[in-house]
């Protein structure tokens, strides 16, 4: 079997070492500490950073395909690999939408994808056009950007001036009144096979993704099929092997506008690993040895993952044994990862049988991930 | 988390690896060379003989809890690990009866468990008055014997010969003409919490497990009941920590014979890691540290299951391509094991839908393990 290697040492390439051990696949981690996420499951954990190319081309010299945790590789150094022979899937070209917000907007706008209205701004005259009078405005990083931060929604040039006052590069975003948000995960293997998992429906609270429900509750089968059809076609167009995922606004109109991309297993798709076919640890795994690819088809009639984040206790064990007693259906991941309040250091799932409601669902995963931060079910 | 440790570093302890990283345990083996299975993937390895207590106790002194991939660690170094205060679970006196067929025969006769008909032999005089005029008798070693090794079925005295002059300790068996053979599959934590897997059916061919049906089609629910209630009773009675598989036989009759024990994953609990909501290597993490057990409640409406053996071409990859291609719904598990003929190198598994029959369950099954032996879909 072919050794693929994963630059960073997060959840996402702890889930993924996991999901390797059946694959059959060797899998190999370049973490930057030995008690990283992912550094503290995987069998062979290279130390170094992912700034530095010396250190990701050393990794890459022992692996047959390099694939990340996270889009935090600078360009110019995936350039380098991809000039010196590495196979980098997915390729520089494509991680560098996820890299520049405004490069990404304007791609998928040229690509005639449904995006929120949007324009580069450098000073508050700027904003204060783009809103013509109709605030709020989204500021938008347009690098560095995840889970709320580098996203600032201003109601008004005072507070516009705050955020220009940063000094960094921002976009300007039409503030989108959504129904809800949804998520489409895909996969693009580089023989061109495509897989789409059931389009999602995430909660997000303070910017951070809090809740999943695979698949959306009554969404539209047509604007399911619009937002896989959607995502497939980003993934073709923008050349992405492997993961994609595609945040989206579903709009109080009832139309899907695109809101961020990731290539890479997301959080969105935890929900896989008990509630589908093929886990999209597996699915990129597949994808990025040019596999053939897993069905994405669900195990349940649905499944709800929750964020487990951090409270003040750390001493997470003692509650993990009390939802444990509860809910012996209820399947907790933790990440390995000290407890510090508000970081994601696990999740959650239930997957859901013919008798079982959403709503039930929701509320054994919120009072399992409640417990296991607070002590009490409903402390969320 | 606390640590636990797994002697042997098979597939059983690579598979265990991988759920622990979900469960969040710190997990480690102890293996006798980097390249077997476990030790491929395991983050934390210690190369040592499960023969050797320095080796052993070493090992443990890194550990909380130890556990078995296997059962062939001396009784005498199991009972000196407990004496120095090691957590041996399941401990020495429960797993002295997987180690010794005629002490686990007799206990189980003691407590009213229906066994074959047995008797220890040590001549062929012994082994005829057994027999009584009715052939064929089985003849097991006492010790040491799997996946058929030690198990002769002798339809004559001349053949029973043969075996008595092997040497080696011996208890004969009355020959059971079974309907079909059965796996009961239980958990049971140290706080004497229990838990049982729905009952499977298994098919064996030359003594090696080729197939595994879950639930066993057409199963009496009170037979099922009884083997459920059977092997809880067996781990309470024997002291067992962990998991506990008992081999059966459904007989022509329409009754339940006791066949084999282990205190372990087993290959019958394969399943459980996509067939069920908690995988039998979790459930076993689980009691071993006394956490509570997780459901078993199956995830489809039938699992099959079949092993996958080596064939005479060693290059599995191609081939796992096109099964892959040729089913997207196929789960292969690889052990990272050298193919050799015959030899146990992964599994199939496929989890069946409400519109899917065991029947064309079990096919695609069969042909995915073919494939991945022969290169072809009808090779067994």
């Amino acid at each position: 079997m072919p050794v693929v290697g994963m630059v960073g040492g997060g959840q996402l390439a702890r889930m993924t070492a996991a999901a390797a051990v059946g694959l059959g696949a060797t899998f190999r981690v370049l973490a930057e500490s030995a008690n990283e996420s992912a550094a503290l499951v995987t069998h062979d954990v290279a130390i170094g950073s992912h700034l530095s190319l010396p250190d990701i081309a050393a990794f890459a010299a022992e692996c047959d395909v390099i694939t990340f945790d996270h889009e935090h590789v600078p360009g110019a150094i995936l350039a380098e690999l991809e000039s010196a022979g590495v196979l980098v899937r997915p390729g520089s070209a494509a991680l560098g939408y996820t890299q520049n917000k405004l490069a990404m907007r304007e791609r998928l706008s040229s690509l005639g994808v449904p995006c929120p209205r949007f324009a580069p701004v450098v000073s508050v005259a700027d904003v204060e056009k783009f809103a013509a009078g109709s605030w709020p405005v989204v500021l938008k990083a347009v690098r560095g950007g995840y889970d709320g931060k580098g996203v600032w929604v201003c109601d008004s040039a005072v507070e516009a001036a705050e955020v220009i006052s940063h000094g960094i590069p921002l976009l300007a975003e039409e503030f989108v009144p959504f129904r809800r948000e949804l998520a489409a995960l895909v996969a693009m293997s580089p023989s061109g096979q495509g897989a789409a998992y059931p389009v999602v429906q995430t909660i997000q609270v303070d910017g951070i993704c809090r809740e999943v429900i695979a698949p959306a509750p009554g969404l539209d089968p047509d604007l399911a099929i619009e937002a896989e059809a959607m995502a497939l076609g980003i993934a073709a167009q923008l050349g992405v092997t492997g993961l994609l995922a595609v945040e989206l606004f579903e709009t109080r109109a009832g139309g899907l506008l695109a809101n961020e991309l990731a290539m890479r297993p997301h959080n969105s798709g935890h929900w896989t690993i008990e509630g589908a076919v093929t886990s999209q640890f597996e699915q990129h795994l597949r994808a990025v040895l040019d596999l053939p690819l897993g069905s994405c088809v669900p195990a349940g009639t649905f499944t709800v993952m929750a964020n487990l984040l951090g409270g003040t206790d750390p001493d997470v064990f003692d509650r993990y044994i009390h939802v444990m007693a509860a809910d012996p259906t209820v399947k907790v991941h933790f990440y390995g990862k000290e407890v510090r309040q508000g970081r994601k250091i696990g999740h959650v799932t239930i997957v859901g049988g013919p008798g079982d409601s959403v709503e039930s669902l929701r509320d054994r995963a919120r009072r399992a991930a409640s417990y296991l931060r607070w002590g009490t079910e409903d402390g969320e």
